[in-house]
């Protein structure tokens, strides 16, 4: 597993010729990474002073966000390694026998199951890094004010996992027919990455505002 | 040493209350995979029909900054270490004595070197980030084309890397009195930033423009 390699390994891998892990597994590895960054806030903020004089709204959020974060470490990380696999539907379709006008049509509609396999992993990864800015949110606002760099290179990260992840949505897409099916995922990939990057605008504006 | 820990244990690390690794490291190590991204590209476009169709200064050009982002990779790996031990300066300026004024001077000129000494190492991964994005340009244009989504995540990782390492520069320049210092390293990394926002946004357009 990709997740049990040194990071000295995982970034040799990265470079070399295999097409993977690539941008894909990166992108989540990315997205995981932002995630990690905001509860190490959390686990710098609990228990401060700072951390007790909010209200007990703020608290409970803080620490539900703190949990919600964990799973999305995990989740991402996960996504590190599946990214790898999200091809193969595809690849075994390509090598499917092509004689007869059957074959050729079984063929085809296998490459094009696929490919809408294909997509899954990605969007998958965008929508938990979209989740992951919106968790980050309260620790841009109420986060411990000495790591409040941490949570902006956070938010750098897990916009990096969303933009990233769609990048692999939008190379699969050009290759599906079905046109209702891209369509909807057009419109589902553009409504992530807007909401994406309003999040990740008003989530750098306070940590430079609280930085300064 | 970090980067041989797995990315598991390396992510279970930022998570935890340890303030390191924190923002300073993940930046270098989102650096590094930006770079090693981009050198896959090269690795998948070398010797194909595209690249042989490519005229002999695009190619140079192309071979060139391969080399260099080796370079930038091993670089920015190495600051993935580094960055723990950048405030180590300013954590030993703090245990000195402070009892005469005589010891109250001497300690506080020293936590003024170690909070410049602290700048030293994100400021080089900042600079390092805004050449990997220098390099990548030409493999936005003339890279794989199956693989310039991978071009646009590495965009995305090398500009993460950029802000995140100058997120650690503002904070520590915050704690320096040198009025000038201050105003000259404020400067740099002013340019550094608007020179990568430039060319993250012309890179992205670019990938953008061939995923279409």
């Amino acid at each position: 597993m990709l997740i049990e390699n040194t990071l000295k390994e995982y970034v040799n891998a990265v470079q070399s010729g295999d097409p993977t892990p690539g941008g894909g597994s990166v992108a989540a590895l990315a997205g995981s990474l932002g995630a990690a960054l905001t509860n190490m806030v959390g686990n710098l903020t609990f228990g401060k002073k700072a951390y007790n004089d909010l209200d007990g709204e703020t608290q409970k959020k803080l620490e539900e966000n703190f949990k919600e974060l964990e799973k999305s470490v995990d989740i991402l990380m996960a996504i590190v390694d599946e990214d790898s696999t999200a091809f193969d539907g595809v690849m075994n379709a390509l090598k499917m026998p092509k004689e007869t006008d059957e074959e050729k049509e079984n063929r085809s509609k296998a490459i094009q199951e696929g490919y809408k396999e294909a997509l899954i992993v990605p969007l998958k990864c965008a929508k938990e890094c979209l989740h992951v800015l919106e968790l980050q949110e309260v620790f841009a606002h109420h986060g411990n004010i000495n790591a409040i760099t941490d949570v902006g290179v956070g938010t750098l990260l897990a916009y990096t996992g969303l933009e990233g992840a769609l990048f692999n949505v939008y190379i699969n897409l050009k290759s599906i027919k079905d046109e209702d099916f891209r369509k909807e995922t057009e419109e589902t990939a553009y409504q992530l990455l807007s909401k994406g990057k309003i999040l990740r605008d008003e989530l750098l504006e306070e940590v430079y505002r609280r930085l300064n």
